[in-house]
């Protein structure tokens, strides 16, 4: 059978060994400050994420925002001046909790007998020396938008400081003193900032040289380079038959060059019917070749701004 | 001082109670299917999720789809026909789970005991019988985009499935046989689906009645009908001023008219600031008013399709 070797099957220590074998890997440090620390430990204990903390390559340090406030209630909301629903993340603990870790190297974290009681020394009216070694983001649904071209641009830091926000926000004053950049994952509403955080920490590790278990890694995800920016076609693999519907022929002839020009066209097929608008931007960018668009012109579509006349042969 | 009242602190406690005399909350039932239920566990325990929980308005039953695979090593995935990275997730633990499954009363879960080889009967070569009981969402980057109208629309159904493809997706024939609606939480790729099943968990459990524990609850939320579809503006509670930065004065007036005002332009600005698209919508929907209207062409700017000349007082 052509494809007999593809399907082959690899141990996950098989995978994990060829990994080991590529060039030494980027890494990259993550300080998540959240009012939910323990909402991060199932999901960074499995699969991809759990690998990339085993091979070094990802390290994570939570941090308790809750531990730097000193009051007696630990209070780290309030009700928002003006009135109005929901709480409100107060300044202090989160600007604290934030210098306090940044100022210091790299997976620092708090003793937990330290908690509200025994802190380092922070002046609350001092402004925050400039330069953090980090950028410091902000999740909230009013943050540019989150996508592979910034999870590309985040993979490129070696730390970043995650800030969850809780409630109804936090207060307009964390934003113009502490926060660098703000990021939203998509135009819903979160009950916290948490979600986005592992959202955010997965797409960009997964970027990162080594953590996928296989030689083209993310390269040909949708939205990726490797796709010009389009989405993914459709993938099968064993059995050859499910209930009446077989592997495409195509796929088991063994004819790679045939199998890529599928691949490309059922890739453009989808973003046509799904996402015209990730067509649109990919032939805006350059990114859709001369056959790409010949394709495309045989189904229906127009680069935005063309003509509307169809082709001859549409 | 007028905002006095406002900026009491209750517990959560009497944020409960208060909750608990609105009217009888209607209630969302989630079959999520993974290959990590244990990612769940931590995020679920936590906050409004948990609270959601406790009060019976929201509950979860997770599947492991590896529970379902029948041979020796419980395999789930498989090398891709026609060759290239990754592997894809096999159709039939998928299909299987699912529908034994939905074919039982809400919560139902396979007994730790039965899994891979005491498997209610199913026969894979049968077709499902048709109308299950809930939509089965696959959440796949190549899904429809899942924003603040889809949380909304999927908080009408009483039941809804959630499967979590990983590697590099699912089967095609689990997407053609299976699966009734596809979701895509932005344009980046995760490892999986279960984060992106966690934010949409999240963000329809949310907007049920009961869930948050204020009277506005989430219509007064970014992107929701109370702010037509545009951004939350700034935010602030105690302490009055932080770092010399003071709290605006509006908001500590009393009035109350001020402070709606206030709320709605800066809400305005922040929208015409990040997300101009965002505030073209609102127009296009009339969603609008004549003093938003007014006030945003002060700011220079005109609703799409309009003529560029500015007005004479811009």
């Amino acid at each position: 059978m052509a494809q007999g070797k593809v399907l082959e099957q690899r141990t996950d220590d098989e995978i994990d060994k060829a990994c080991v074998q590529e060039e030494a890997p980027d890494a990259i440090h993550f300080d998540v400050f959240t009012l939910f620390p323990s909402m991060f430990t199932g999901p960074l204990s499995e699969s991809i994420l759990a690998r990339a903390q085993k091979k070094d390559i990802l390290t994570i340090t939570l941090h308790n925002i809750r531990d730097y406030a000193t009051d007696r209630h630990h209070t780290c909301d309030g009700y928002p001046y003006g009135g109005g629903g929901g709480m409100v993340m107060r300044p202090e603990p989160v600007a604290r909790a934030v210098e306090t870790v940044l100022n210091r190297p790299q997976g620092w974290q708090l003793p937990e007998a330290s908690a509200h009681f025994d802190l380092p020394a922070w002046e609350p009216d001092k402004p925050p020396v400039a330069g953090h070694p980090a950028p410091v983001v902000l999740l909230t649904p009013q943050g540019r938008r989150f996508n592979q071209d910034v999870a590309a641009e985040l993979s490129k830091h070696s730390r970043l400081a995650l800030v969850c926000g809780r409630y109804e926000g936090v207060d307009e004053r964390i934003r113009t003193q502490l926060i660098t950049d703000e990021l939203s994952i998509g135009d819903f509403v979160l009950s916290g900032g948490e979600f986005a955080a592992l959202a955010i920490i997965d797409a960009v590790t997964r970027l990162l040289p080594g953590v996928l278990g296989h030689e083209t890694g993310a390269y040909n995800d949708s939205f990726s380079d490797g796709l010009s920016g389009i989405l993914e076609g459709p993938q099968f693999t064993r059995p050859p038959e499910f209930r009446g519907e077989s592997v495409p022929e195509v796929l088991t002839s063994g004819h790679h060059a045939n199998v890529q020009r599928w691949r490309r066209q059922q890739s453009l097929l989808r973003t046509l019917e799904r996402r015209p608008d990730l067509l649109a931007l990919a032939c805006e960018t350059g990114r859709l070749t001369p056959e790409d668009l010949l394709f495309l012109s045989r189904q229906g579509w127009r680069p935005p701004g063309s003509s509307d006349d169809p082709l001859p042969n549409g």
